[in-house]
């Protein structure tokens, strides 16, 4: 039977900030990408998400980022790699505190924001969060973007690694993503959301913004989770799976 | 043969910022305090502190304090216990991630600060870090002051404790330490605070501010390292305790 | 005619984090009490703020906080007065940039949370903001508790002052705030509220908890912006006193 | 009489933590770049450092930054307009704040770090910066790098500007600074550096690193604060100036 994964972003509340809907996406999803306190989160915060996710049984990742809580994590920054390696270590190694004291364990990392953007492709900051996730824990998997250099240079490095596609987001035909600045980036319609990501997970391609057909090989799905929107797309993808008998389950369970 | 662990405040440099002199407290002490983040200490600097601390054979403890960077800890705050609880699981679990990357290991837990004088006698607020400890690992040692409270709140809860003295500090009749408004409460001459720590390690007893002789019964001394004098004190410390035949030795190694 | 001032609290987004509907509050109040960047409010955010408030005409004031932007607030600290009235200014200063820089200008300051109930009867912290306003511009109103001490203390050092009585709380025999730890210490039947401020804003008295009248000499009422039910008890509060024809007026430019 | 401005970055220490020798280089230089609080200067620290130098007749000068304090301001950033637009204006406002609440005045802008060095060739990021300065008073002077483009950029604005070379860096032929990666980039030689900077001063011009003579327009001399040999340096520049009978003279009040 075909399976896939369903990963989100949640922890990200911040002190007497919310933001996202947690429990209605750890319903749904099967990896919970959580906040490590550098963009979003705080300790009481990401305890309960922790709590939450393996209480439904979630898969726990860490979403590490750039130390920019003001900018949410999402402004490049030049930062040099022995920062960016310790940066790394500091909030992996935090996550998987809290997640020890709730008796689970985190099992992948995945960059958030513009620190995954810019690894995708910038080998320098990218062997830095590498390096961070063999010296804390080599059997940690790297989430990363489907058909970008890093997941080679992880794979290289010895690390296991995933490669995630995004269910709201229109391909090139080169099989990158369309820029948010085009038109048609972002996608809407739920349904053809979750008949775009069925053919995925049968079939490993994608119909790009020009009308041509591209392999995107993936093992999870990405679902974005702070809006309702993104709830019922998530939903909408889960429900059409299940009809169709394609499992949602961990990368990590699921091996 | 006496033994007694020598322990230091360290790692609490930040950023662009220099603090303390860790290399020179390194080659003294057999116990490293270390910043945790939360008071000072960023990724960058802890990771070199505990290199540099294992390096040298001491033992690391995680140095927890209050969210309070501005105020270096130093500041009281109304904290709620489940607030604490997460924080002290959080610094602990970062710490222990950058030990792991650097294959050593943290041993104990020596709350800094503003926190560290309210839970000696607080015990809502000593009870959060207690539970913080025994959640995310039972094995840690607390250190405390000696004569306080949330000694014997730690051992009820069944964690190892460790109680400290203080190298250059006066205490009162009753053990306890002679508030820094007070006249004579800090101690400058090296030589009568090696005289006086030698003592302690030997007889567990101390000269009080008033001349009577009080028990404190203490397995570890704290020595500053924030001001060039405080490792001349320290510094002297060893070399008597040395000539006299007494080792400085981790509680955790010593065991 | 009689009349009165309404305030909120707004500007307390954060980054990404969006809190409280300033819009809609916007309409309703005439002074605003927005966030300086230390309990909440980014520059971005607190700008917006500024504008939407001066764009209808509503007072600008400082909603000045202790540094602890993960409490919100909240949390009673132990801070030195030189370092809180250097915070006081730091603040006060932040926001009358962008009043500036925005062709308007802040009339007012009130203390946030913590601090705000701290200062109603800590001299010693009172003190430390009164030095600050008066330091940083004589002519700014400080708007705090009414029946508390922090009113004398500051028209003693010369400062203009507003009391101010909230809208949604029950007070005791004393006139002062039943503790939110009490039953009934927080009223939420709109229409009941609209009718306690009316007989506040005529007749400067209020019901307490007991039964019995007591006196509530108020010339602001706070209504809270942060839950949809809160609007909604600002506005039955604006036009109930619309209908009576009470004005609800900023005490500055009603002056 | 000849007459020139020497600048240095002051107010840089944070809490507990101390950098630099700003009462020795308020004893030096005519003209103080004070920390805004965003890579460095926390309220106390900026307070003390604006009322030194008040007291010394020294100019005080807003050194704005990116909002990077564990970075120091040093790290590029890609941050959005609006929000450096806005960060500039509330560095500027708290700055003024204090002053006001000393009874003295800001009187320049200098941009710190990553951020100087951005917006001296960058158009998008330099007139946000501009138009902050605008925005909360047109009256300040814009300090920038002598032959960047910044400068013409502010001037169109309509902002007086300030050119300013650095006294312990080489240039290019072209008459930029050689980067600090290539060897000779930074001068140590206090007397060579003493009669460069005189050079300057009298002439216009200066020896490139190539030998060849350029020019570069600069009305204010940088100088470092954060070393006892940038003392050494400062101190020895100025004695050959008064020597010479070039005067050390803020370009405001020389104005």
């Amino acid at each position: 039977m075909a399976a896939i994964d369903l990963n989100s972003d949640l922890g990200e509340s911040y002190g007497a900030w919310r933001m996202g809907q947690d429990e209605a996406m750890l319903a749904i999803v099967s990896s919970a990408n959580i906040a490590c306190g550098f963009h979003a989160g705080d300790p009481a915060g990401i305890y309960n998400t922790v709590k939450a996710a393996a209480a439904r049984g979630v898969a726990i990742g860490a979403h590490v980022s750039y130390p920019d809580r003001v900018g949410f994590g999402r402004r490049d920054m030049d930062i040099a790699p022995e920062q960016l390696f310790t940066d790394t270590i500091y909030q992996i190694g935090a996550l998987k505190g809290i997640a020890a004291s709730l008796g689970t364990t985190v099992t992948y990392v995945k960059p958030h924001g513009a620190l995954y953007n810019r690894i995708a492709w910038d080998a320098r900051q990218g062997q830095a969060v590498i390096d961070a996730i063999l010296a804390i824990d080599a059997g940690l998997v790297l989430m990363g973007l489907a058909n970008a250099p890093i997941l080679d240079l992880a794979r290289k490095a010895g690390l296991a690694v995933v490669a995630e596609a995004f269910a709201d987001r229109a391909y090139t035909p080169k099989g990158e993503l369309v820029s948010r600045r085009e038109p048609g980036a972002v996608l809407h319609d739920k349904d053809e959301i979750a008949e775009r990501m069925l053919r995925l997970a049968r079939t490993g391609t994608l119909v790009a913004i020009d009308g041509s057909t591209i392999e995107i090989s993936a093992q999870s799905i990405c679902v974005h989770g702070d809006s309702p929107g993104a709830v019922d797309i998530a939903e909408t993808i889960r429900q059409r799976f299940e009809r169709e008998g394609v499992a949602i389950r961990s990368f990590v369970t699921g091996a």
